[in-house]
C-alpha cells in the first residue's frame, strides 16, 4: 500500500538546516526537503541540474551572475555547472528534485557537505 | 537573465483540462502545470515514473489495487508500469515531474492524447 506523501508533515520531522533528506525517487532523481537558514557554500554541480521549489520562508539563488528570489510557490532550475550559494532569508523549506548522484556540495566539501551515502530517507 | 518560474502565474495563463503545459526541463524530465476536471483515461507509462504534486483541489489517483488522495502539499510517485486513472475532484491543478519522453497517455492514444511534440512550453 503506497500512500501519499504529506510535505508539511515530513517537514515537522526535522529542523536542522541545510541537510536534505529524501522523500521520493523517480526515474533516477531524488525529491528532496531541506531547511535552510543562513548562507551555504558557492558551489556547482558539474553534471545535474537542480531544482528548487519554495516551499515555506523566502530562498534566495544568488549565481555570480544575478539572483533569484524565491517564496513559496515559486520555483528555480539551476543549471548544471552554474555556481549557486543558496540563502534563506531568514529561513526557508524547499523541495529539491535532482539526480540521485547529486553531491551535496557539489563534491567541494566542508563541514557541512553531507555524503551521498548518509542521506537519510524520511 | 533567468528568472523565477510562479507557479500560480503560470497557472493562470490556460484553464483547459488534461493538457499539460512544460514550464521547465531539468535532467531530461519536464517539469510541467496541469489543470484536471473529472476524470481521464486508464493508462501506464511503461518506461517512466510520475510524480503528481497538487496545487489546487483534490486529485484522485486511482490504482487497480488502491487509490491515493492528494490535497494541496501532498504528492504521490506512480512507478512506472502501474496503470492509474487521476480523477479530478471536482477539479484540481498539479505539478508533473517526468521524462521529457513520457506519452501523455502511455501511448494509449485517444480523443484527449497529446503528442509529446505538441505539448506547450508557457
Amino acid at each position: 500500500m503506497r500512500e501519499a506523501i504529506d510535505l508539511k508533515s515530513k517537514l515537522a520531522a526535522f529542523n536542522d538546516p541545510w541537510r536534505p533528506r529524501i522523500i521520493g525517487e523517480a526515474n533516477g532523481q531524488y525529491l528532496k526537503l531541506a531547511r535552510a537558514e543562513g548562507v551555504l557554500e558557492w558551489h556547482s554541480h558539474q553534471e545535474e541540474d537542480e531544482v528548487f521549489l519554495c516551499l515555506e520562508g523566502r530562498l534566495v539563488l544568488e549565481m555570480r551572475d544575478q539572483e533569484v528570489v524565491l517564496e513559496p510557490g515559486q520555483l528555480f532550475i539551476v543549471p548544471r555547472g552554474v555556481e549557486h550559494r543558496p540563502r534563506a532569508e531568514p529561513s526557508a523549506a524547499v523541495l529539491l528534485f535532482e539526480p540521485s548522484q547529486t553531491l551535496h556540495l557539489g563534491g567541494d566539501g566542508g563541514p557541512r557537505a553531507v555524503e551521498v551515502e548518509d542521506q537519510e530517507w524520511i
